[in-house]
């Protein structure tokens, strides 16, 4: 199996190959939050990268979770923290969402063979259903505006490491050494590792300590969210 | 002083600011192979992304260096290695070059403020270039086929430092970071650092290993190229 992790969603042409499983993260917080919502009973999440589609699907009775700039946008239900999708009101809901980067990066590879959101939340069960598949991997990290970020980084590294302990995989990318580089560090205290970066500290500006917390446990759900290229809904 | 490493050109629109000094680097090695060019007497270098622009030029009596995937284009009278370009043939000749990488991240930033041309061999010249024009840096990286490498980076990481020696620079950005973590492992021995890498096997495999040592080399040339946006060319 081979594996590649993709900086930023505008290099996923450059990255992108036919018949390859595409993982979309975006550790803090997107790609968490939404297997935060299937996990609590959602029935599907509707990506969408507009601000202008998801107002659109609220005046037509939706709930719907907004977040530009790491703040939940006025006129939505939820915001993009994990704990705003609680069991009691998203139990079999369709939950209309979108975020300043990782509803994004679905959007850029919204034609792969197969698209799964990954978290250090489901990172055991994603790399088995991987597995599974057996296709090649690509991990596109949401990132920041395009720009890169170290904590997406960080899971992508993360990700190949509970692959590598089934099976062999095939390493040349520079994009993989670099990764590994970092989680080879920061993997004992990630959190720490990540206290000067450029997320962390916008997180914490906006008092969201505690979703940093959650975004770095590992293994608490078993759900793998998945694109469905038909409905373009995200389902499990 | 602010500065940042962009690791793509492809990802130029997103880091590109007003009023910035933008380095190219392709260690790998236009960017060293432009330094020794001019440093051996060449008059300028006339960068070109086209392989067809490099053609014209031949035709009128231009002579041309052109490089795809690490070799050399037939119809040229030069490739990407620094010592093609001698003294005896170069001086006072300009030159018309056209890479797989270097030339098309001349191309993505032609329009910024001021460009220099970076390499270790021009790098503590290249450091006080910088500091006398006071404005922030982008290191542009110039990747391969706009994916990310190791060395560009590396080398953003090494100017940095250079710069620091002097004045205080002000880190906020992920990719600096990333780029710093690397260095810090690697600089006691890049070359060593970057024996697995994509474009270190690409050149080893090209009979290049000559190349490769030289492209680490600092401080070998004392010029730091500067792109004229006027008339287009590289000058000193």
């Amino acid at each position: 199996m081979k594996v590649d992790i993709c900086f930023s969603p505008a290099l996923y042409p450059f990255y992108r190959k036919d018949n390859e499983t595409v993982i979309i993260v975006d550790i803090f917080r997107a790609s968490t939050t939404i297997c935060a919502m299937l996990t609590n009973g959602a029935s599907a999440v509707i990506p969408v990268a507009d601000i202008e589609d998801a107002k659109l699907y609220k005046s037509q009775g939706y709930l719907v979770g907004a977040e530009r700039n790491a703040k939940r946008c006025e006129f939505a239900d939820f915001g993009n923290s994990p704990f705003d999708y609680t069991r009691e009101i998203v139990t079999d809901k369709e939950i209309v969402f979108t975020t300043t980067n990782g509803t994004q990066a679905i959007d850029a590879a919204k034609n792969c063979n197969n698209m799964f959101i990954g978290a250090f939340s489901n990172i055991s069960a994603l790399a088995e259903k991987c597995l599974q598949l057996g296709e090649d991997i690509l991990v596109l990290c949401a990132g920041w505006n395009n720009t890169v970020n170290i904590e997406d980084m960080l899971f992508g590294s993360a990700l190949i490491e509970e692959l590598g302990k089934n099976i062999d995989i095939e390493i040349n990318s520079d994009a993989v050494k670099i990764a590994n580089h970092l989680w080879s560090d920061a993997k004992e205290n990630p959190i720490d590792f990540l206290r000067t970066s450029e997320h962390y500290k916008r997180l914490v500006m906006r008092g969201a300590e505690k979703d940093i917390e959650f975004c770095f446990l590992r293994n608490t759900t078993s759900i793998v969210p998945y694109y469905n290229k038909e409905t373009k809904k995200i389902i499990i």
